[in-house]
């Protein structure tokens, strides 16, 4: 075969590297650390943008557009934002190129230097909370519910496709309310919306809960987080949904006139994802062959690959799938015949693997006088002979267990990987071996930071589902009391 | 009434920029040139984006995404290129800010300086032909048909919401074809994509031709165009393609081996509309009473709004709407209910005919009673009484009787604005008029630029419906033969 997949055994790392560009995921391209996002890697992002924004709008949210520049003194404005962001900026400090006077090719032109230079937003806060002024003036105009797809670009020095990447693609939802409840509420309502997304959509188990202190937003009150685990035993985040209280209504002077008649400050969310979604969803379920992708999110549902000697059995087969696809795509699924004549079907089954479509259809000449069709499902890599007879019917089926049993396997691999430790030495020990640790901590970023020195954990979320973490306990590290067990792991 | 427009013969500039802005669409934002997109400006991107999205899909394109930074040496590759888009770039110098030594605020960080500076995008080819370099080896690699959403900037000097702002939305079309005729098809094919959506969604009668030489897309071999005829009788150009010969694949190297094992240069095309549509939609249709939308593009087909004295009677009249709404709504129809229990009915009326709303309900206690409704409609501000009963089944066809007349209006208003001319006198003459000049033109740049020099007008196109321009003749300026009418206007 020509796509050699690296196991997960041998190289982690190399695996999922291969699995995205291999794939025809994404790319880099020729700017340090910005990612070319390839057709089928898009079609993926583009089903979780639609299927997201639908929900978002069932919500009340409204999408809108604001620009790509960020005055450098907005980012000032909020302490701990241009704390959190300064050191990671694309900053734009001049509008024009001119002819180079000292050989070929353009150079800046230094009487086009902006009188303020313009950050690339790396999160839209602050140019949005300056506009919100001007929306904002009496209890009537509240809440907002604004969210934007675009772009944004954190300067980050190590890169990975998709999971890290100066430039991204997200949405960023921005809301504005009259009261903390209210606001507090529709960050919690959003990360509830990313948690249903994650499960229902993505086949992904995530655990909801709050970020410790030290590891929340730059400029929040409190930040949700939706965490996910990795095959390699290592955390992910998924999706973040931030209280910012009026910390940015205050910076940007955002005031509304209360039923009473009293001035009052707005209070913030901001919730997002991005394409690094792309990324947990290839390591949560891929394999040694190739991607696995639920059904929910697969570009190609259904592919087929006729098995054939001649001409004339290739025109046969190929005029049966054409009946079979239209029947399909009555039905709502997406499917692609392969009736490539210049590779093998060996070739062929072993590239719809590596890019993960959930079910694949072959039929040779036998099939068609005999009526069957080989039915083959990515997740499990079975096969089995099935009439053709009905064949349409039994799809939608097939493609809703193969999209349960993604869950169920990536379920049953996080339960299994979540101990309760209550020692150091056990701690030390247990974190090594990967997946989530839950155990007491005293609530101190001292003594986050010092476990995070000396074992590479963090606190991965303070989980909202009080079942697993509500008891009284001592802190793993410092032995003091805690009311509390967190969610401990490596991550990404 | 709140919000008062400017009638378009006191100031037609003033009227298009007090639609935009008190209709909610968009705002200048805190950035120079770079604007806000509100939420109700933002849906009908929304409703274009998707519509056109399904009409590119039907010709076999798949969305991509390529970085929004250019190395600046991409930029040089393409000698024609960089001159048509050098001065008016965004460049990003430096990827970090740093706490002002000197005071409060933040600063460029100098020991942050990029090795090679990065200009924003201000169009993507020569990225797009770098990465299809790896892409394309072989004929069977061919066609690439790639197509982005995105964000785009231009330094522009002299902005106006949508129709010249610095950074706007678009999409862009990027082709690579085996041979020269299958590149121009696609340019012609994907004209004939924008000129059936400009005709069919937007209600907008263009007229499809082929740029001169000198207004050419920097770099093509020929340039398609879109032109509308707005109602100040200025032409705009709502989208282009272009046929870009070899000149990407040569600057970039992209060469494949066809079937018979030879090296070639491939072929390409792009093409592309912006938000700059939303300005062709607000100026084409738009009335001295605000925006008027083909129901095709309308975030909102039906607003209802209660009349009522008593909160009983509001009661009785919400409830009743709310089933006509959901009646609607199962017809696909998007509906709003105004109860907004703090404005009266009148100023509702002349808000939503400000916004455009195609179909407007009102229903009073006696209407209840009585089974009737009030019906307006927004194009012809046509009011009538109906029964209530079957009113369901009767807004599809006053939708679509609504988008065949703002279709016809502006049809008629532009074939009455299309005259020919013969004489240079005629020409100075018709040109201050307004509207569309069909004259003999020699064919030179020369020509061509003098006529724009003395009259402001330029050649908007070549058109491609050879009945109205085909024939013998003079050139109006220079008298040199000429064998075709081009059509002249002033422009946006």
């Amino acid at each position: 075969m020509a796509k050699e997949v690296t196991s997960r055994s041998d190289n982690y790392s190399q695996w999922y590297n291969d699995l995205v560009v291999k794939a025809d995921l994404a790319e880099q391209s020729a700017v340090r650390g910005c990612m070319v996002i390839k057709p089928y890697g898009y079609a993926i992002w583009e089903k979780m943008q639609s299927i997201l924004d639908g929900m978002f709008k069932k919500t009340g949210v409204k999408n809108a557009y604001f620009p790509l520049f960020i005055p450098k003194s907005f980012l000032s404005r909020e302490a701990e934002h241009v704390e959190g962001f300064a050191k990671e900026c694309a900053v734009v400090t001049h509008h024009r190129l001119m002819a180079n006077p000292n050989g070929p090719g353009v150079v800046v032109d230094p009487d086009a230097r902006l009188e303020e230079e313009l950050v690339v937003r790396p999160t839209s806060e602050t140019i949005i909370w300056n506009t919100y002024k001007n929306w904002i003036h009496s209890w009537r105009d509240l809440p907002i519910l604004c969210n934007q797809w675009c772009n944004v670009v954190r300067w980050e020095m190590r890169t990975r496709l998709f999971l890290r990447t100066a430039e991204f693609l997200w949405q960023e939802g921005h809301t504005a309310h009259a009261t903390a409840q209210e606001a507090r509420e529709e960050a919690e309502r959003m990360v509830g919306v990313y948690a249903d997304f994650a499960r229902n959509v993505m086949a992904l188990p995530v655990v909801v809960g709050h970020k410790s202190p030290h590891e929340r937003f730059a400029g929040a009150l409190d930040t949700l987080t939706i965490e996910a685990l990795m095959q390699d035993g290592k955390a992910l985040q998924a999706g973040t949904s931030h209280s910012l209280g009026q910390n940015f209504a205050k910076s940007f002077d955002v005031q509304y006139t209360d039923k009473e008649g009293n001035q009052q400050y707005v209070w913030a969310s901001s919730w997002g994802v991005s394409t690094r979604l792309m990324g947990a969803l290839i390591m949560a379920h891929g394999d040694d062959n190739g991607l696995v992708l639920p059904p929910a999110l697969a570009p190609i549902q259904v592919v087929m690959v006729p098995i054939y000697k001649t001409p004339e059995e290739r025109a046969a087969i190929v005029a049966r799938m054409t009946e079979i696809k239209a029947e399909l795509e009555k039905d709502g699924h997406s499917v692609e015949i392969d009736d490539r004549d210049n590779l093998r079907p060996g070739f062929k089954f072993a590239e719809w693997e590596l890019k993960g479509v959930p079910v694949r259809l072959a039929i040779g000449p036998r099939d068609l006088s005999g009526g069957t069709v080989e039915v083959h499902r990515r997740d499990t890599l079975e096969k089995v002979v099935e009439p053709l007879e009905g064949l349409a019917g039994r799809i939608e089926g097939l493609l809703d267990d193969i999209q349960r049993n993604i869950y169920a396997k990536a379920l049953a691999f996080r339960d299994a990987s979540i101990r309760k430790v209550d020692t150091w030495d056990e701690f030390k020990e247990e974190i090594e071996k990967g997946g989530f640790l839950l155990a007491h901590w005293d609530g101190t970023p001292e003594t986050e930071i010092k476990i995070q020195d000396e074992t590479k954990a963090t606190i991965r979320c303070i989980p909202v589902d009080s079942a697993v973490c509500m008891e009284e306990g001592r802190c793993v590290y410092s032995g003091k009391p805690s009311h509390q067990r967190v969610l401990f792991a490596r991550s990404y």
